[in-house]
């Protein structure tokens, strides 16, 4: 396997932007949505990052991903917005949630906006600090297609719908839960499977439902919930707000990511905003929250451990680690520069 | 160990209500609370029940439960309301906040009641289910007194706080999660540990933070969270949210429930509703829901499984099998006799 690149994100940034300005994506909209994918390789989150970019480009080509700058609202009423997404690039449909969730906390306390026919939008945690930032409790949430069976179960029947929950605080960064209701990514299965490695029980059941160590069972079965019936029953729930409130797609209308690229992925995602100044003082609802994360990373630690992280701090420290570089796998490197190359781009020259 | 008692619920129902009157709560608020905790018992989960009702009786007595039948409101804006309870019986301002989070919602989509002060209040998925029945995406969240540590810490930090969530469906019962936050409940390791068992890893961790299979090391030491590092961050955030919101305690200012007596528990609850029919035709999400619901309830089996339950149908198929009955153990039913017995009333004479 040959190294890592490492890389300025900013150049990373542009030579993204670039390939979707290539496709026709306003210029504005590219940065963003590359910014937002650069963002989750500083936090070390590759799997979110700019290794999606080839299959976005595939993508956008093929029809599946459109190139609106914004979504259409379908129905408006106080403090719930229905918007139809289009199909845009999920990043900035879900910029465009945030800023109407904002608007409407400030009005109401609170707002939900949940979003139809979505593509994907990256990282769900982004959206939730960027709520957290302007003063709210911010709750996102998506659906996926089915990856999952119920606890007893022997085909999937929900996504591994991701939540994420951040709110203001006073301290270095927002207390944020990002977390899929897998008990682990498939990524981390393949990984497994290409070492040769088992994995550990709990991670996954094989087609007929049967739990097991063996990745290669796994690939070819389902991944298992988080704590079992919770993460299951938590997934479900998600599936329930995410396409129910939004009228969009739940359980198998949601589509593959990597599967037809011509099939529109057609995801639903939610995003609640409750604004903490509308229920007490701002300032010191921040201030207790950065006591309760002071308490946390100042913990007694058991025997063996060096350090604990506060829920968001593991995040936050990579971001301050990466110090606005990133390191890209060979893989990724060499599939994103061909990607350039198709929209004849010589993204080497600057990444 | 003696039989359980299998009771009628209505005459058990009188009997704690009749408790309470005795100790000066009104006729009205004493059936609410003693139907609520009986609910918990006719699911099944006699830990919310009425082995519950000597420790409430006492704490009424010397005073860290009030008799209030309401809170009281302390701030009220457009969606987002804060309560003060004044340390009433939990399942009063539970109601309170329910009728509260409904009329806002219709009103403006969703609302957010905060409530500071506040007791026991049995299982939040009552409540949640309540708020379901009404046409809203019923969420509801309480904290505990710190009982997990941080994933590698070595002191509890917090609680393992409870949340359930519950949505309108056109089935039988409404789609509902209730989970506590950590792997497994007190409950289930003292019961190993009267059995001489060991308990499964990942229950607990000895009072160092180290894992351990030993129930009695556990009791003396720390819950583990459910999932890790996501069962733990939930925790951390549904504290921020319902200390935070509230204004209220959170972090170890909320008391142990069976400490010392007089000292109110001080818990703070979130209850937030979204009203569907303010997104789509609430028929139309019913409907939707029922078709997950029935998809999940007629899954494919994994071999040697004879059947799977949706989320929520585990509780309602106790409910439906209970048939208005409660196998009330040994222990509580003569805790519950003795407790009438200190009032002057003579229990045995119809439960």
């Amino acid at each position: 396997m040959s190294a890592a690149h490492d890389l300025a994100a900013d150049a990373l940034i542009k030579a993204i932007a670039d390939c979707f300005t290539a496709l026709g994506i306003a210029g504005d909209d590219a940065l963003i949505v590359a910014e937002d994918l650069v963002a989750a390789d500083l936090e070390g989150v590759a799997s979110h990052g700019a290794m999606l970019v080839p299959m976005y480009l595939d993508r956008i080509k093929s029809g599946s991903v459109s190139r609106r700058s914004k979504g259409e609202i379908l129905s408006d009423r106080e403090a719930a917005v229905v918007l139809d997404a289009g199909h845009a690039l999920g990043q900035l449909t879900a910029r465009q949630a945030v800023d109407l969730a904002v608007e409407r906390a400030r009005k109401y306390g609170m707002a939900t906006i949940a979003v139809r026919n979505a593509f994907h939008f990256g990282t769900a945690g982004r959206y939730a600090r960027m709520l957290a930032d302007q003063g709210c409790v911010g709750m996102v949430m998506s659906n996926t297609r089915p990856l999952m069976p119920v606890t007893g179960g022997a085909e999937a029947l929900v996504g591994n719908n991701p939540i994420a929950i951040a709110v203001p605080s006073a301290g270095e960064f927002a207390p944020e839960v990002d977390m899929a209701m897998s008990a682990a990514a498939m990524g981390k299965i393949r990984n497994a499977a290409a070492a040769g490695q088992s994995i550990p029980e709990g991670w996954a059941a094989d087609r007929q439902g049967t739990p097991t160590t063996d990745p290669k069972a796994a690939i070819d079965g389902m991944l298992l919930p988080a704590a079992g019936p919770k993460g299951f029953g938590l997934a479900f729930i998600i599936d329930l707000l995410s396409g129910g409130l939004s009228g969009g797609a739940m359980g198998a209308n949601v589509r593959p990511l990597y599967g037809k690229l011509d099939d529109p992925y057609q995801c639903s995602n939610v995003f609640i905003a409750i604004d903490v100044g509308h229920f007490v003082a701002r300032p010191e609802y921040e201030q207790r929250a950065k006591s309760e994360q002071d308490r946390v990373s100042a913990s007694r630690l058991a025997p063996g451990v060096d350090r604990v992280y506060a829920p968001g701090e593991f995040a936050h420290a990579a971001r301050q680690r990466a110090g606005g570089r990133v390191k890209l796998s060979a893989a990724a490197y060499d599939s994103l520069i061909e990607a350039g190359t198709a929209l004849g781009l010589d993204l080497r020259s600057f990444i």
